[in-house]
């Protein structure tokens, strides 16, 4: 079984850097899905490949990202504080996440040594940290509570890249990316929406989420991660979001899923709209016929 | 790739003799499910194998059915002419519906000769002909119109057993058996509702549907079967049952998968209730892996 990567590079306008990223990345290993948003000026690519050929890749792929990304004129709506701004590895099975953490572990230890670029590590290697302990305030802030000691890189040097900043890396368990689209710019809706709904504010366990203005696409939208499907069901989160938005007044527009989706998430979804108790992956005849055919 | 086949049985209550099936089904084939109903009277086995093993495998399992299922003592919320009444062979990939055929033909052909049935084609092997042709007035109803010529078996004696019936052969696409219950025993909201949603009635396209009465479980169901879940969405169907229940002062209870559902089918279930536009199987993680990975 290979393990899972979803890197994220601060990279959404230009697709001919998009494109190297990606092809650097699907040299070594095999990119499944590529989900580019102008408005997060962000790219988001999922890879699968076994340990050594999934960091051999990511290096890759990071040092493009480092050469043609510059943080210095890179704007958009998403908080960033690296050109490859962070990189997860994923177990696609709960009993590889021991596989992941070591991977994700060589490859942070690689991009401080090969490619000279500060590292910050997250998720299961630093729990309780989770990216947005990083990004508050972007690279600056950052480089402040650096000077201040407050932060300490993991591997690289003390100083983030001028043009590229740090990367963050982690293992992590699946999340879902679910950018929910409200049908007007009202962004203090969206940040309102957002407050409440995500786990710090009291709202769905697992679920992060900030409220964005995407002024490209001329709407505001609550972008979430969901880390656990199974404690916080996708229906009834974009319910609650749809309550939240009604409430203000607001309309939601609809729905658009970042990289892809555990067809658990999707079966637990399907069974709910429907009403059949019970129904999950296990009663898709594809994924049967993985099992026993 | 393997070919599918779900055959039905007229047995839903007696575990030993289901299981009897299922063991002789699974002998030479793969059994990836396997359904069964106290008041329908009936169980849906899902199997799949290669065009030898799966003929094979069925006539082993029909065999078995034709042995110790008795239509004379049999009672059923479902409609039957057969102890094994309907076996389809059922392409996995459009591709492969020539490869579905032959099979069907050839398993059809087999049951005449060893097993010594009457085998009625339909489906891909008899267009316009759908079990409900043969199914209409039961057993007796059956040997009448083959007496007077209205009806000829394509493989077999001229003469239906007295306890195992016919069978109903054939190749089809695959299909979503989906049952959605009613709240409480109002049989007659149950016939009017499948009357006004299914394609004869001017309903969805390819969706077939029967009101049932579920003694043992003490409410009425729409039994319904979904030929084409891209031309008749799931959460559509569903919706329109809830809103014609409502209209006759009744209330859905829930739904119940008879088998296995393409992921496809979930997936443009999923995406409605999301709201997102475009979502479908390939945005499925495990999919994908089995695609690119």
């Amino acid at each position: 079984m290979p393990l899972e990567s979803v890197p994220n590079v601060s990279e959404g306008r230009d697709a001919v850097v998009i494109d190297a990223i990606g092809a650097a990345l699907a040299g070594r290993a095999t990119l499944l899905d590529v989900h580019a948003d102008v408005d997060h000026n962000r790219a988001v690519f999922t890879l699968v490949g076994q340990e050594q050929e999934l960091v051999d890749a990511l290096l890759d792929g990071i040092a493009v990202a480092r050469k043609r990304i510059d943080l210095r004129s890179q704007v958009g709506a998403h908080p960033r504080i690296g050109a490859a701004d962070v990189v997860p590895i994923v177990p696609l099975r709960p009993e590889d996440m021991e596989r992941a953490r070591s991977t994700a572990l060589e490859l942070g230890r690689r991009i401080g040594q090969e490619l000279g670029l500060p590292v910050f590590l997250y998720g299961e290697l630093a729990p309780g940290r989770g990216p947005a302990f990083f990004r508050r305030g972007g690279p600056e802030e950052l480089q402040r509570r650096i000077d201040a000691g407050d932060v300490v890189p993991d591997f690289g040097p003390m100083q983030l890249d001028p043009a590229a900043g740090g990367v963050i890396v982690g293992a992590r368990r699946p999340l879902i990316a679910l950018n929910v689209n409200l049908a007007d710019a009202n962004v203090e809706a969206a940040r309102e929406i957002a407050a409440v709904i995500r786990e710090r504010g009291g709202g769905f366990p697992g679920v992060r989420a900030l409220g964005l203005d995407l002024e490209q696409a001329g709407h505001a939208q609550v972008s979430m991660n969901v880390e656990d499907w199974e404690a916080s069901a996708l229906h009834e989160i974009v319910a609650a979001i749809e309550r939240e938005a009604a409430a203000r007044g607001v309309a939601v527009a609809g729905a658009e899923l970042v990289g892809l989706m555990p067809a658990g998430a999707a079966a637990a979804v399907a069974g709910a709209a429907l009403g059949i108790a019970g129904f999950d992956a296990s009663h898709l005849l594809e994924l049967r016929l993985l099992d026993g055919g």
